[in-house]
């Protein structure tokens, strides 16, 4: 790809696993894009990266990466907690900003780094990839559309095939700031300009009952009621034996939407115990298209200015639900929102 | 069929739609069925059916078919609330039962009926058809075999394609006594010798909104907490455009299963418009194969004495949750069972 | 079933694997049909099925039962070079006929015993189960209506899955004769009005090598050129060890069709190694509701005088394709029919 | 991206449909790939794309930039009957070469291009993009290392949707050199190790018989007998009015596998009539992955020295299927290969 002045030059704050694999995409799939540094407090993590990807320049801190003015925008893939201070001091500093899901874990938060991206007049998007999945936009689109009619019965699901070997690093809450909020996000948009007005969480810690007491759960169902009367399900799951299940379903007053298809590679096989598909053991491998096609609009709404399909008010609405689920289960009962 | 003293004579109470398909599959497709009367109270209409499928004696009133030697069991598809009253006054003349779904509508009468079937030695068998369907059949056997480990995430729908043109003729609570009931029965069956101890149902009138205030509704989700952890969900609505939709999802420790298939004859169509299946537009058509199995499995029970797959107890344990979801929306909040 | 002067009345001609299978289909799934008696040469044979199923008469030699004025109808499930002979027996003793395919095994034979049937004006029905499966006859009508323009492309297989332990009893062109034929029936009903014109068989033993030089071929490739254009493959092998599968495609000028389903109950499993879905290892299981629907078609033709969809002109049709492919592979080229 | 001088910098020849296509993909989805100049004897087509996608250099005769020394590798996408020549004369600049199907319309233009490859000592890789597909990339590896044990019956087809309003610029023969070309390479890499000895092709003008008088057949059935016994069969139209459509079939003595998926988006419409999945109208549309998958192991065959997946012998083997085919089509009859 030739490099002319209108690339858009993006820096990577975090050098892990989620913040690698957006890196190698940008490097090397993204029309429009140059990795042009990567940060990372881990010793050595930023070089090593920038260098494998050639990256010209790297940083141990953040903020010096902000502070250079051959960088355009930054994708954010640190620790959750870190998202919307980071957001916000990336919008000051001028950058377009890419950051994972969840940008904030409180409203305030939230609301603060919206503010910030709005005044600086920078790109703000938020990683919600599933609605960059074939499958999901062109459902998406035809919803609202309206060619459904009104949707009345949702359903969205994350089932995570990672067996949980050592869950003593995961946040409690988990579930529902970084796997679900997929799904709230996902089901909100199945059901365009409604409003959610309650949320009912069942959780539990099936998969890894000895860790119920540190407060890991890792299963939960989530009803949430919208003002339009749609009912709407999620599902989670930390251990599908079976693979990485990402799928929902949108059943409207003319119509129903299935999205979502785990089979990895449209390639059957007929053996002696009959037919078998393939499944996919990772997102990035399930969702790959998605995960380029998510930063492809990231680069052209940097480059043009334009607003992204996942803004911050997005992530702010779908952590909204997440929090409420929270106080769902903590009550042991229906929160309503807004009232 | 060469008939011999080994034919299990049937009689048929209620000669509506459901009844007058059952008494044709009794007539005409279940070995060792032999369809010997009907009765029915409407003027004409159990001469009508009995002459049209060879049974040889007609009623006005179900006692004098109770009170007849030659009949060794009768099916009952009349209206809900008479049911489990033909089901102990059937018990009590000694006669074989086949119950249509739902089999009382209070526990209090599922109680009395399961008794009065007991102390008679009666087999009893209630209409969950569903289970009888291949695709369910061979889930459930598998799951209680233990092949997908501890369920704990399950899903089971109804949606009927029925356009509700006059919904004024129907009982308010039909969603849950008469629809979700079936999805009831199949959720316990999906999670063999758990217990549910909480029911959460959200219920709306989406579909025809004009008769929310007679207390119709036709759309509505429930969600069952197990003691076992395990979480279900099932949802229903009336008037599902794209035809019959009966569909069931297990998930569990060591895997998942899907039971249901809504395309009704495995022919694809390919035009300018892309792929096309057909679906059915009748229960009758979709589960026809069940149909016939849950009357060859009750006919070969009255037989041989053998306990047929869905009890009374099943149709009280399904009854239970329904009316939790009835006591659910009318108090808005989970309901503890058992407790 | 009550018995009226209206049944008909079926003798069993041959209580083999088919026969017995057809002869409990009868007995109890064909509404309006009683098995009235049974015929076999081997020693107590036609004892034994006439007791199991409650036939009231049996006969070691099938001229007795011809003989015998209260039989109206028989099903001829003997060996092959048998099938022709016996049709044109009964139908000279005034009998109904359902034979298995194939018919006859010489255009002779076909024509005379289309001869005798037309002549005693009797019905004659050729056991092309797979017409009457739910997906190849919603496929065929809607072919013959027009929907998918003229037909282009077609395919049609059929792969079993009994691996050949014993092949010494198969006579040598039983994938054409008994097996294939089922495709060339398919194949000219895909393509409605259209005559073949060309034949080109290509065959070998795949599957057995140490059987070739007997003579016995078990994989095969045919091409018909029909004489609008159309073109059209069938293919065949005695040994799939994923399961029983029988499909057809039909491309046209206007869409295409596929038919045929090989999974054999619609429940699917997912578990550590992907998604599994289950076959049939039969094709009585397989096609099992088909089996049904040719004999209750049969039942109703023989009943009220209508002719069945599977006539002794589509068996002699069928016929003259298999025989065209045993000259193609005589002579190692295509064989031009009609000309 | 980062241009570093471990880029490969490419040239492509052929302004058209394809070079435009693949052009796009070099300069913004190909890791590693830089598009550095346009040729094409259109005047101002090579300017226009090359400015459109950020080319430094353009020019309107091939030579030309093959002389130029910063070009490392050239991509063919003239028409077909230039490419052999055009490769020769890229390997004797020492470019590595991307030609597309079919690289070369004789078998001795075939054996020139791969000579001059091969005594340049530069990468020559032919545009069979199907085996880039994840599906069948996945099956052909599984059949390679004998998951289904002896291939037996292999079926490919290739379907395409675009009317064909003006037939009048296609050559004769297209639809053996240009279309079952790929089917051609499918079904060789089916059958690994097997040699191709007899070919019989029958065509017809289906979809525009006005044309057949100026030799133009856009309807194809090929079947192919390899020395291992398999058969092979595969057929093509210029007409699918329901979409792209590639798929194939590899049937053997140890199981089967299925490639090629028509729906595009994975996404189901439920609406009135049924189930509804939407198809590709464009193979670059259909098999957008493996487009990008083949040229990125072109850069990177290139860069490093390998021997790419699809190579000069090939385009080879499939033009020797693809002349039988024609001399099948002139002698109406079989054509024996090697003998």
């Amino acid at each position: 790809m030739s490099v002319t002045n209108k690339h858009v030059r993006v820096g990577l704050i975090g050098a892990g696993r989620m913040g690698s694999f957006h890196a190698t995409s940008l490097a090397q799939k993204v029309p429009g894009a140059v990795l042009a540094a990567v940060a990372d407090p881990v010793p050595g993590a930023a070089q090593r990266l920038a260098e494998q990807l050639g990256a010209g320049k790297f940083y141990s801190e953040p903020q010096a990466m902000l502070d250079d003015p051959e960088i355009d925008a930054v994708l954010i893939a640190t620790p959750a907690r870190t998202h919307a201070e980071l957001v916000a001091a990336a919008a000051r500093a001028g950058k377009h900003v890419f950051c994972e899901k969840p940008m904030a874990i409180t409203l305030e938060e939230a609301d603060h780094a919206i503010a910030a991206a709005r005044s600086a007049g920078v790109v703000l998007q938020v990683g919600f990839n599933r609605r960059f999945a074939r499958g999901f936009a062109a459902a998406l689109a035809a919803i609202a559309a309206g060619e459904i009619g009104t949707p009345q019965l949702i359903r969205s699901l994350t089932r995570d095939p990672s067996p949980l070997r050592d869950p003593s690093g995961i946040p409690p809450w988990t579930i529902y700031l970084e796997t679900l909020i997929h799904d709230f996000d996902t089901l909100l948009h199945c059901n365009p300009g409604a409003k959610p007005v309650e949320v009912y969480a069942i959780a539990d810690a099936l998969v890894r009952p000895d860790f119920k007491d540190k407060g890991l759960l890792d299963t939960s169902v989530v009803t949430i009621r919208f003002d339009n009367g749609a009912i709407a399900v999620a599902d989670a799951s930390f251990e599908a034996v079976y693979g990485y299940d990402v799928r929902a379903e949108v059943f409207g007053s003319n119509g129903m939407f299935q999205m979502g298809n785990i089979n990895v590679n449209n390639c059957v096989r007929y053996g002696a115990g009959g037919i078998a598909i393939e499944t996919s053991r990772q997102d990035t491998d399930l969702l790959a298209e998605a995960y380029v096609a998510e930063l492809s609009e990231f680069v052209r709404c940097a480059a043009s200015g334009e607003t992204p399909r996942a803004t911050g008010e997005d992530a702010r609405n779908a952590l909204e639900i997440a929090l409420a689920c929270i106080a769902s289960v903590r009550q042991g009962k229906p929160i309503q929102l807004r009232g």
